[in-house]
């Protein structure tokens, strides 16, 4: 599982009052900074290799200014040449989101898929959800 | 249907070159502005009344800058306090997102659920999907 | 001038139940539009040649969801390698943000500034504040 | 000073392959947290008292997504009514950013400009930039 703490910032709120709904997938996509880094070890875009399919996000409790929220990533299946993953939102001892999102594994140049590679595999297997 | 049209913004971009899939949510709840003003004719975020419940979208096509974008929303379910909307996202006559999202109308005090009033849910039919 | 309209979204509002200050640059951004295609007719990325140096913002009154805004956007100095707009935000016949930037105009690859090409100069003089 | 380490997401470069010039006032404010605290010890937008007047910006390097940056605010000048804060974004031992932001004091109700408490005061002598 990777495990990242954010702290919510004045301008991820919004006029009701709470974090506003589109902050929560920037919040996910930062949480996988670790997992981005098991395919791309030096950052360099132009060999960027994973595109978003899908998304589906549970909204089950508001979150607030003030208090830092943990996200967690798991990797629930890893396909051929696709990654689901499995994450959640947590402030102040509740729960505040559930997600799960598909990427796909591409050629970075020919954005054509392709399968994930070993050794990348290998390390994915260590963060499956039990 | 609600049809907005939204210009992409540079900073909307990521460094992959595309609109980042974190945008998408953002245009989505652009593209209900019209909707919003169904159930709060004034803005006045102490009276708001929808929070969102979950969202689901589908990224079918990459969405670039230099380009608008055509953000179409649809009634698709209209429940005693819930309302579930069908989104599009298109570009240059490509469809790039699908997405469906249910709000709960709440009591703008008590944030408990409340029947959506009469007179929102008839104008809302008029937009249902068909 | 360049003259962009943009409504305002709810994800762009923060707890206090305006525009977040921090908008105000995007908006700003997104009034450049059409300046950025006077020096890159087709968008591409790679040959991106202008970037951002400074900039000042003063905010000289509120702005509120629900109305739309018009950002104007003037060149104010044209130099060697650098270019220097004004810029204004209006909301409902309030002027709310005067603001100034400085780009330098560099060569894509090798990130070093370079004279801004003529043909780009002459479009850029009918820009330019009275 | 108040010493904030933000890790940069993908959603906050763009397509230049850089840092987009909008994110740096997002990491500012979000770097004015524990400033915040202090007019503010429990968070309650409804009472919210610092409005922005004005905000300058020089970007001094490029910011890049792959490594933490560290943000620096400082307070430079306490008025009567009013607050100005130096501040820098440094990444891997490069300065980025420097940035002066004025904020007004004012009542969170009627929010015309009141004075900074005495206790406020104290505290934010203790964060005077030398």
């Amino acid at each position: 599982m990777f495990t990242t703490t954010i702290e919510p910032r004045v301008s991820e709120t919004d006029g009701v009052g709470h974090i506003n709904n589109t902050t929560v997938p920037v919040w996910l996509e930062a949480g996988r900074n670790e997992l981005f880094r098991l395919f791309m070890p030096e950052p360099d875009f132009s060999r960027w290799s994973l595109l978003v399919v899908s998304t589906r996000i549970d909204f089950t409790s508001q979150i607030y200014y003030g208090e830092p929220v943990e996200v967690r990533c798991q990797v629930s299946k890893i396909g051929n040449t696709s990654l689901t993953l499995y994450e959640e939102i947590h402030q102040g001892g509740r729960l505040c989101v559930k997600a799960e999102t598909t990427y796909v594994h591409v050629d970075p140049a020919s954005k054509k898929p392709e399968p994930i590679p070993d050794r990348v595999r290998e390390q994915l297997q260590q963060h499956l959800a039990g």
